[in-house]
Formats: structure tokens, sequence, C-alpha cells
């Protein structure tokens, strides 16, 4: 196997771990071959008080050789593990849908497919993330990365060293999938920006508001993807970076917020890894709507589906700071909301020039 | 001005000129102020068969401040460029979404807004895009930037070079909105590879696909933006290197083909710097999913929106060709389609070991 697999031979050490104490072993000993693992089911989850994430619980699900219901999830499991064990040994690097048609075959005799949809086979990689304690990304498979970073650090990557802080004029760098394959260098920052909007983005990175405000600026384009939340936990934990979150001022957004911060449910036993329970919340609030007198014409009536999206919000635990009960509580009762943008009904530049460094000097956030 | 505008001072200096010419001289001289430019109308689009872009043709169409119609319109222009103006003075980037809650404003006295939805400041800044000569890139207006660049090349941006082979594991560069204040630098690349799928390019990616292939690889997660097709366009035009485009073998795959050949048509205007009309379709073809013999059960049915894509494809002037009408024949004969990762089924990695190069080493190309 050697270097060429990227750091993952750990990874394919336990797959033939786990296939020897789940398969091998219990054939050998006239036993029926099963996985176990964490159920990764809603009544399994819960939240972490001390760390402040959602966790699983300790009930398990068996997948049997044996059991009508469970024998084809355990085929798919012995498919999908092989697979990944392949492009392990081959330092391949297969996309999610990749390992879904590798994986999708007509059983000989039947008409049988081994999946049918990528759903099925995203799912056993799930399994096998809880299983073997790794994750899809340090498993080498790739998806969509929509992260940017730009600011005052240098990262390292294999054989190359990426200087943030020098990406030309509005240029930004996208990380690998697997972040946790970069090293911090050099970070100068004060603190890490996540910005919900990739044209926002933009715009401070062309004014080089990192530079000005010392500080590193982070975006996803909207809902964040797995490598921007785990590289901002990162920032926020390894280098003790405050991290600040910039949306719309809509239970859309302070959606989007709470991912960074939480997690979602569906992705619970990644909440570890990827959950940044110290993510603040800068803005746009609701309160700002009314404190910043943002005239009337740019502010915006909310629709049914918001309004039905902040008394969820509101019954969230991560919700229930008098901060945010506040903020809820003043959406529920205006049903008004603003996007980042409309700051610029004040002035061009009152996003950077004005409202954010006001809010960071201030220590006016929301957590 | 100075230095801080980056390079936009010509652009002020037309806004002016543009002023002067169709608002103040007329004024001065007692005559109607109004602006004028061509049509961007569906029905004064053709093709230019030299370059093989869609231009505009000489109609004109005037924003006259007196006439009841035209008011508003003429109003808007002048808020856009006085905005745009003052942008580059104060060396401000906003997004055209900044732009627009810039420019609203309720007329004092009335109830009536100076725009209303962002597709009205958004016309405007076309209007402006083909009245000044120039892009909203360059204006300075930042938008999403999707694309992604990694390959074989250094560019200038400012007081930075960026590597573009020093983007570590998996990660990228992402290059401004304006790409044409890039300097290419150093390219030792044999071509460009643009692939329809952003998590496709990071396994390409990961497996320094283009380092074994001397290429540069280009994505833009779909649908291109402008900041892809104006990169791609120079790439090919200024350097000389063939482009070739990997998209999903279906209509929808095509047409964004056809996007960086041609362009679409609601931006006619901007054809002639974006559309870049010697890029080639490496695949995946429909006759791919034939001679390569994928299975049966990865080759998906096409859907009645997918016959009806290609009906209308098979009608555009840039799918004439007899390899073009072979294939879209053959689509709708067969009615099936198959994704770029379907590949994986006859084995992992046999897109980027096989697959590519051989259609590269044979030259087997659509136009």
């Amino acid at each position: 196997m050697g270097q060429g697999s990227g750091g993952r031979e750990w990874i394919a050490e336990k797959i033939v771990q786990l296939f020897d104490k789940s398969v091998l072993k219990p054939l050998r000993a006239g036993k029926v071959p099963l996985f176990e693992m964490l159920a990764r089911t809603r009544d399994n989850v819960y939240i972490d008080q001390e760390l402040q994430v959602i966790r699983l619980g300790s009930k398990k699900v068996k997948r049997r050789l044996n059991d009508v219901e469970e024998a084809k999830t355990f085929m798919r499991t012995v498919l999908v593990a092989a697979i990944i064990y392949e492009a392990i040994k081959h330092n391949k690097y297969p996309t999610i849908r990749d390992v879904f048609y590798d994986a999708k075959h007509t059983i000989p005799g039947t008409d049988i497919d081994t999946v049918n949809e990528q759903s099925e086979s995203d799912s056993i990689i799930e399994d096998l993330e809880v299983m073997l304690g790794t994750s899809r990304e340090e498993m080498g498979l790739q998806t969509d990365v929509k992260c940017k970073v730009v600011g005052l650090m240098r990262v390292r990557s294999g054989r190359d060293v990426i200087d943030c802080s020098r990406q030309g004029e509005g240029g930004a760098y996208t990380p690998p999938s697997n972040v946790d394959r970069l090293e911090f260098l050099d970070v100068n920052a004060e603190y890490v920006l996540v910005v919900e909007k990739d044209a926002v983005f933009n715009t401070l990175n062309m004014e080089r508001y990192w530079e000005k405000n010392k500080c590193i600026l982070v975006t996803a384009g909207g809902q964040p993807d797995r490598p921007a939340r785990r590289l901002v936990k990162r920032l926020n934990e390894e280098l003790g970076l405050p991290v600040y979150v910039l949306t719309d001022a809509d239970p859309y957004g302070f959606y989007i917020y709470s991912v960074y911060r939480i997690g979602s449910i569906t992705l619970s036993h990644e909440s570890v890894r990827l959950a940044c329970p110290k993510a603040r919340f800068i803005g746009v609030t609701v309160s700002d709507i009314y404190e910043y007198k943002l005239p009337k014409n740019v502010i915006i009536k909310a629709k049914e589906a918001d309004v039905k999206r902040a008394r969820e919000l509101k019954g969230y635990p991560w919700f229930q700071s008098p901060a945010w009960q506040r903020e809820l509580d003043l959406f529920l009762e205006r049903k008004e909301k603003a996007e980042i943008e409309a700051l610029s009904s004040k002035s061009l530049g009152f996003l950077e020039d004005k409202y954010l460094p006001e809010k960071i000097s201030s220590g006016h956030f929301i957590i």
C-alpha cells in the first residue's frame, strides 16, 4: 500500500479487523456473521451537555446475515467496505456516487440489484463511519466542496504550503474534502468570520477585509458542507480563534448558524467531529433590522415557511438562551426579515466599514 | 481615485463620458436626455458565423427621460451608474444584490420605489455593460463564484502569484469574479479539462490527474458561472490550449457544454467575451453508453423533460454537426442516459485511467 494511500493505511487495517471480527471469526466458530453498531436513529440521539454537541446514545443495531430483513444490509456493508478497502489499496479517491455505481450489481440468477439508490450506499458509508471511528472524508471519499478560505494563515497540505493571504485580488483557497490532513501554520488572525453568502465573502475578500481586520474568512455558500464545518471547528478548538457567523436575518440564516454550531440530527454521529459549539452569531439579528433603522422598503415580509421554521427553532435546545428566545420572539411578533446586503441601503460598505467592526469591538454576539 | 480602484479608472471615466453625452449635453442644448444602446432582445440576436458566437444585432433601444414608459428606466440607469461610479471611486466591490439594495429608495412624496426586484437593477447593469463596453466583473461587481482551478500553471493576481500545481492534496484555487485581471505564467499544460461535476473534479484532483496528464482542470459545479466561462475562453484563445468538456451523458450535460461553447441567449451581449467556440465535447456521449457496454442497471431511463430538451438542442444551430445530430438521434431513439460516475461500474478509476486517456489520445471528440 505504502505512502500512496494518503495516510489511509490505518482505515484499511480497521476494515480488515472489522471483517475479521464480524465475518471470519463467527464463521469459523459456526456462528452467524453480524455487524453491530450504534443506531443512527432519532430516538438514539442526545445532547452532550458538556461538549454541547449532538451525540449518539448507546442503543445498538445489528445487521445479521441470517435475517431476511438484515441480510441485504449485511451484504451491502461487505460490498461497500470492500470498495473502500480497494480504493485505499489502489490510491483511489472515488466520489460517494462512484461508490454507489461500483457497488451496483444485479445479483446473478435474479433481477435484484445490490443497491438501487445512492441513499442506500450512503447509509452504509455512515454505518462504516460509526463502526470504524472515522469519517468518509478520511476514507478518501469525495463530494462537492463549496468551502473557500482566505486570510492570515498558511496551511501545509501534502508537499505544499498554501498561503491563504496570498490568493491574489479576490481569489481564495478551496480546501480538500478531508481538512484533517491540513496543518495550520503561521496563523496571525484574531478571529474567524464565517460568511453565509459566497458573493458577500467575495466582496469582503476583494476589499481585503481579512487583512484590515486580522482575520480568516470562510464561506460555504449557504448550507455548510462537512469540510467547512470541520475546518471552522478545528480553527476554533485547535487555535483558540473565536468564530463569528454572519447570515441573513431570517430563520434559514439562523438555521445555518446552528448547523455550524451544533450540527443536524441526520449527521448526529458526526457531530463530535463537525460541531463548533463555541461559534457565535454576529448577525444579522432581527433586532439589528430595527436598531440600525433599516429602511422599510428593504425589509421583507416573512413567509409562512419562515414563521414555521422560527417556531421550530424556538423549541430547539440550542436556541434556549434568553438572547435567542428574544430574537425569535421578535421575529414571530414582527414577521419581518432582512438580508445581509440590505445593510447596503445605509451606504455601500456599511457592512464591512461599520456593522462588522462595531459588532466585533463591542463583543455584541449571540450564542 | 488612484491605484485603489483595482484598474477600474477607465470605467469610471466612461461613466462620466456617458453622462456627459446622454444627460448633460442634451440638457444644455435644450434637448431630451436619453440613453441609447443595442437591444438585448431575442429578435436582435444572431450567430456570428466567423466567430461562432451569439451576438447582438444592430437594433437599438432608447431610454428617454420624457417618455412615461421609459422615464423609470432612465432614472434607474442614472442611479445604478452612479452607484458603480461611487464604488469605483471608493474602492468598493459590492455584490449585484448590494447594488439593488443601495439603489432602492422610496421616491419622496410617493409610495413608488426606484427598484422593486433585483432583476430590475440587474437589467440596468446589463445595459451598462453594453453601453460602456465592459462587463459587470470588470466594474468590480460581485456574485457567487463556483469556479475552481488546479493544474500546471501559475497565475499572477495583484501582488501575488498563485501556483495552481501547489494547492496541496486535493485543494484548489478559486479565481475572483474578474478573471481578466489574471496574468497566466508558466503554463506547462497540454490541454484544459472542464469537469461538469465538482465531486468528480475533486477525485481527479486527489489523484493528481492534472500532473500525470499535463493539463489544467476546471470546474464550476454544474451550470458554469461567468468567471469559469471567461477563464476557459482565455486559456483556449490566449494560450492555444485545447478545451475538452466532460459532462453526464444527458441533454442537461450537453446543454452545459453548449454554454461553455456558445453561451446562452439571455447573455448574448456577453457571448463575445464568454463563449469558447472551439471547446470540444469529450463525453460522456450517448454512444459511449453502448460502446463501453455500461451495465444495464447503471443506465437511467430518460425523463420527459430530457426528451423535450434533446429535441430543442437538435434544432439549435450549434448542434447541427453530423456528430451531434447522431448523438441526439441516438438519445431520442433509446431514451437512455448515464452519469459520468456510471463509468465506475466498469471499475474504480475507469474514468481517469482508461476513458479519458483513450479519448484524448484517439482525438475522439465532438464539436
